[in-house]
């Protein structure tokens, strides 16, 4: 359903200018598990709101996830030549392309998330509200902010306060965006929110952290990446300061935390304890 | 006025993570003109409406405007040295850090628009279309496609439309962008914001002929940059296809036009009328 509907909404890879839709729309079908978007999407149907009236802002977060990714393996960044078992953007079209697809699907994000087409059952307070939120999470104190203390820390002796400040912003920003906007758009109460929130803030950690435990002990085929490429790099992860069964500890109690803020909720929130868990046992 | 307003409503350059907030506040003080602002501000006086309320507009427009020109300095892009007399963004905090302060800036732009402290006295579903508006005209049909065309006709025999393609796109899409926020946003009728369009779009083409024929003969140390830089990237430009005789001739037509399309408006109209005449007579 995400797929055919980013398909829908975005330019398709033909329009002019060709190499930059070309670009863009290589990096959103190269196999991504479309985790944000099924976030907003069971956010909101967790509250009793609709599927169909999220779906721009359920794109349009896979849209920034997407373009982050094309930034952060640029070679002045990470310098990756594989995502997902496939090259990454600036393999196949060259560094500026890939620095300009990047802006232009966090552009188009914007662009999609205000398109009078298709956002017009919502109430604009909300949708103004929610894209503040988004862009709050996507910037220089959430998304792009854990990027840059990333890269600092590399080669650097870091504490657990610091693996935790990087793992918050860099990947739990976006995530608990993806899980209030669904429920605010979806009508949920400041209390469901918040508790939606606060799920959101538990499975982006853990998220990160199995990250970091699959790039030590993951299957290189089952990843698409290498493994072992934080420990080369000196990258600030949780095994690092934890340990590996430190880190597998603190990601099944964020799972646990993540389940137990969801029981005010009845099975409608089925769909976000499957996630949780998918997160905490995934294996790539 | 609007670098008040950019200092009130940007994070300082001392708020976690110091690099990416020091690097955003580096180039967007590094001696902008603000015309992008100053036009926004400028339409909506013109049509009878306000200015404090049409501020985060303006400044989110000179966020996006700061964004672009960090990008194309970077060495995978025009690989720039030197901007407006002061070192380039990725010369002074690497290619990192820059990449991530052009995203932060971007972001920004789309947060600071939807912030509730500051647009408040405007109607939400006006200031949802106005956001629309401008990330269309920054996105992969408007300003960064025209940077990938811009890149890709480097060293190739390129014609006038295909040089017009590239000038209307990269600089003239956020030039209307800036006129037809302030139009509309200060109330103007539909007419209104049609007249301020072609004006905008009118002085956004000549701006970049003016540009592009001070890239020939004007006085390195006025602009800030280097003479003849475009020639030995083998830039498609207005005087290659033109000749500069050609060139100063379509620009002054196109203020003259300007001028006109500013008819049926008072002398409220007339900061656009003498911005028009800059942009003609400037020679930095």
């Amino acid at each position: 359903m995400i797929d055919d509907a980013l398909k829908r909404y975005m330019p398709a890879s033909d329009v002019h200018p060709p190499t930059i839709h070309d670009a863009m729309t290589y990096s959103l079908f190269a196999g991504g598990k479309r985790l944000r978007p099924i976030l907003t999407i069971a956010s909101s149907e967790t509250v009793g709101g609709g599927t169909d009236s999220i779906l721009p802002f359920a794109c349009a977060i896979e849209l920034i996830h997407t373009y982050s990714l094309i930034h952060d393996d640029l070679p002045a960044m990470d310098d990756d030549d594989y995502r997902r078992g496939v090259l990454t953007n600036h393999k196949v079209y060259g560094e500026a392309a890939a620095i300009l697809a990047g802006d232009a699907l966090l552009t188009e994000a914007f662009r999609l998330m205000t398109d009078a087409n298709v956002i017009s059952a919502l109430p604009p307070g909300a949708v103004l509200d929610v894209i503040n939120n988004v862009a709050a999470a996507a910037g220089s104190s959430g998304m792009v902010g854990g990027q840059i203390v990333d890269l600092e820390s590399e080669e650097k002796a870091v504490d657990l306060s610091c693996v935790e400040y990087i793992h918050t912003r860099k990947t739990g920003a976006l995530i608990i965006a993806s899980v209030t906007t669904g429920a605010k758009l979806g009508g949920g109460t400041e209390e469901e929110v918040r508790s939606l929130s606060a799920y959101g803030e538990a499975i982006g950690l853990a998220f990160q952290i199995v990250d970091d435990i699959l790039n030590v002990e993951g299957e290189e085929k089952l990843l698409g990446k290498s493994v072992g490429s934080d420990a080369d790099r000196g990258k600030a992860t949780y095994p690092g300061v934890l340990g590996l069964d430190g880190s597998k500890k603190r990601a099944q109690e964020l799972i646990d935390k993540a389940v137990d803020v969801l029981g005010r909720f009845d099975e409608q929130a089925d769909p976000l304890r499957m996630i949780a868990k998918y997160i905490g046992d995934r294996k790539g």
